[in-house]
């Protein structure tokens, strides 16, 4: 059977330090539940396939979006946003922020762009 | 554009009262992001081709797993487990919980049980 076992979000935080550098916290399906720090700005973006979940859990996050009508998104702890494919995002964390990630497991970080914030090869919690 | 907002978990959880009764809160790709009330046990059920995240945002939720080595997990907020498709497990609010779900959109409640909780035309927050 697969190991089953509970993630405390505080716990498996507190055991890395590195920004722009997301954790795998499991595998659902196709799906990934990764665990990131921000600090920051990070840069614009997009995913041209994969939407994208951001679930802040500690400080706060300006998601800045390039077509949106309404401005930029300021999310706090307990709040989230879904980034539908194709739509051009910049996270800006203010200063630092947590964030649970919901995406595909194919999503690379830094989508269409390729820079040295890329990530590949993501540790596991 | 899709619609783009922000969702604060807290409020989206006091706008609905019914238990095991997920209202989605948003698509990933063919993922879904449900907020759900449970109370007391549900009943014993598996998913054939799903695994599913369960994360409490509120109150204490028991993961009764029946072929686990460690018996149940014991969840409260800001912890999580994913359940791998096939295991059978009986969810179990002590005595209420709020629980964010992150599963295929394909994921009906009951798994391979069909029962007066099968519910397969959820809500949406």
């Amino acid at each position: 059977m697969p190991e089953l076992r509970k993630i405390n979000l505080a716990e498996a935080f507190s055991a890395f330090q590195e920004t722009w550098s997301p954790r795998v916290g499991g595998d659902i399906n196709d799906f990934q539940i990764k665990l990131a720090k921000f600090e920051g700005a990070f840069h614009w973006h997009h995913h041209e396939h994969e939407d994208e979940l951001f679930l802040v859990t500690k400080g706060k996050l300006r998601m800045q979006l390039r077509e949106a009508d309404g401005g930029d998104l300021l999310l706090g702890p307990g709040e989230y946003v879904i980034v539908p494919r194709g739509v051009e995002h910049c996270p800006t964390a203010e200063p630092t922020c947590e964030v649970v990630l919901l995406e595909r497991n194919s999503t690379v970080n830094t989508g269409n762009v390729e820079n040295d914030r890329t990530v590949r090869d993501l540790g596991r919690i």
